[in-house]
């Protein structure tokens, strides 16, 4: 395609500011004969007080025009927990059905860690993005009083499994190591783990080159302290995939670098690409948010669309940026900047 | 009490010689007066497949005559996954209303950990041993077939949540930092969420002392490698602390000495104490498994039973050993050995 119709949701706290960056690299490695269109959306905290509204059918309606969607941070101290997170986040991702959520974690060097030894990281986490315990089944009966039971369900199907695990299974096999990890805790959650293990374990017939590899969650968290070399592709569900990929992003840079798409493979609904850190609204308008991951998320969606080169051009610039920035302290548009500059030279 | 009548399950793999190493530092350390009586059950791989029990109604009504259980590890690759961890371990949990799960961090000087820097680590899980996702609710339907779906039910009740709640507000309070941090995830687990969020503001108002702090659990991830020194004491559900505390044991001296404590706080059905980490079999038998896991939770048995002066002794041990063992290579023996004659002098 010569043309991308980009919906871009920048929200709260350091959306906005985030966000311009994204565009600005992206405006700057895309060929020239490329269309770039922009429609900006308002959702967020703000929106919420003014109107009570989080994402309406009608907003779903317009959203679902555009090629891609890229979002800033949704989430503020004002609105309270759960508002924004089921009315927006959540809604969206099951709405547009993004059930692969892709979280790559990749250690760049001269970058900080929090582990020792500066170990090598490169793997993705491919998360279920529309599953488990983050439907919203569930309830609370008796509410408020002594004898109050609350449950969330984690429901899990054989359609929504094999389709994350199967597309798991392929960037597995486009990888160098060829290896994938399921991450689950078939041990407790027997029903759901044997679903899991067992679709795991079929869909490993078709897929000979790949070696596979089975880890509990609290097993998984432990190598990715002290072993995070072992990980190529992991795949898993939406809850320990939540877990897992903030501390991947954690060992592998810090939240101010880690990246997500929340992806519909098969192109029916637009994907979302966006940071895994929240709003910050203590830091928020002084230009102090690192768009790394931001920008990663813009490498992401290029991919997406088919703009490998361009892609990989951003990827380099970051991976460059990092591993020459050192101890220097810009802005949120210096560091724009300079990525713009590196992509478009 | 001048008598303790001790329940000694060895279990699987490395169980039998880091249990031995256990009773080895009991006897040594309780006073002259205090007669020790342990009665051995086989409970494990090798009975399950000799009778295809995991856990009777007589093994249940044999154990609660004890005043504590000591177990080593339970679980062999020969037994499927799950049988062994949901009929006994969660069994005997479950049987036993062990409701406060407790799993101390403590990374000591000169201990190995996989993060930069030798952080101050020294905080106390409280995990929720009897409820959410591990009460084995759910199902499957369509077993097999394209059309499966599998449900895993978390049941959370205000009963159960304000008890180990308590438990925690006064185990904060009785520490110098008093200051106790709840993990959940209630801004995408709202049901569960707001009644663990309820409870504990609720419980917080009968203790002005303890500073408060509430974290997503996948944050928490986090900040367990990016900032573990702003731990005291956690609160958390039965999976969320499963998670945690693994990674906890990782970043404090690694799953070799992380010992824990199954406790039923009102002391109506005996308290069981074990070592964080598996049965290990690749290892089992030569004599390579670290005993202090299982030393620690001994520490932990007495404290429970009364002995504080005892239980001391015991951390105070294991702390010099650790702190002077280097690069030595022993034998579980030999570090049994050498912990029993610290405590003993
Ligand atoms: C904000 C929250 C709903 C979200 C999630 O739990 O998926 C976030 O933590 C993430 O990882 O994208
Ligand atoms: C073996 C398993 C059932 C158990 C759990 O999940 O609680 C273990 O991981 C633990 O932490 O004690």
């Amino acid at each position: 395609s010569h043309s991308i119709n980009l919906a871009v949701i920048p929200g709260d706290g350091i959306g906005q500011e985030v966000v311009a960056q994204g565009l600005k690299i992206l405006a700057a490695v895309l060929p020239q004969d490329v269309k770039l269109e922009t429609e900006e959306y308002d959702f967020g905290a703000k929106r919420y007080h003014a109107t009570g509204e989080t994402l309406t059918d009608a907003d779903l309606a317009s959203l679902k025009k555009h090629d891609a969607i890229l979002l800033g941070a949704i989430g503020d101290p004002s609105v309270p927990s759960g508002v924004l997170e089921r009315g927006f986040l959540l809604k969206l991702r099951f709405a547009f059905d993004h059930h692969v959520n892709l979280r790559p974690s990749k250690l760049l060097p001269g970058v900080a860690t929090p582990l020792a030894g500066q170990p090598e990281i490169d793997f993705v986490v491919v998360r279920e993005g529309t599953e488990g315990p983050y439907t919203g089944n569930g309830g609370t009966i008796r509410k408020g009083t002594p004898h109050e039971v609350a449950t969330e369900v984690s429901v899990n199907t054989a359609f929504g499994v094999e389709r994350v695990v199967r597309d798991a299974f392929a960037r597995a096999q486009a990888r160098p190591r060829k290896k994938l990890t399921l991450v689950h805790k078939n041990n407790v959650l027997t029903f759901a783990g044997h679903l899991w293990t067992d679709i795991f374990t079929k869909v490993a017939a078709e897929f000979p080159e790949v070696t596979t590899d089975y880890l509990h969650v609290d097993a998984a968290t432990i190598f990715l302290v002290t072993d995070p070399a072992r990980f190529d592709v992991i795949v898993t569900d939406n809850l320990f995939g939540d877990i897992i990929t903030d501390l991947a992003a954690a060992v592998s840079g810090g939240i101010g670098v880690a990246a997500s798409g929340n992806i519909n493979p098969s192109g029916e609904f637009p994907s979302m690409f966006e940071p895994v850190h929240g709003s910050a609204p203590d830091i928020a308008g002084q230009g102090k948010a690192d768009p790394t991951a931001t920008v990663l998320s813009v490498a992401l969606l290029l991919r997406h669309l088919g703009y490998e080169t361009e892609a990989a051009r951003v990827e380099e610039a970051v991976a460059a940026d990092l591993t020459e920035r050192g101890d220097s302290v810009r802005t949120t548009d210096e560091i724009g900047d300079a990525l713009a500059a590196r992509v478009a030279s």
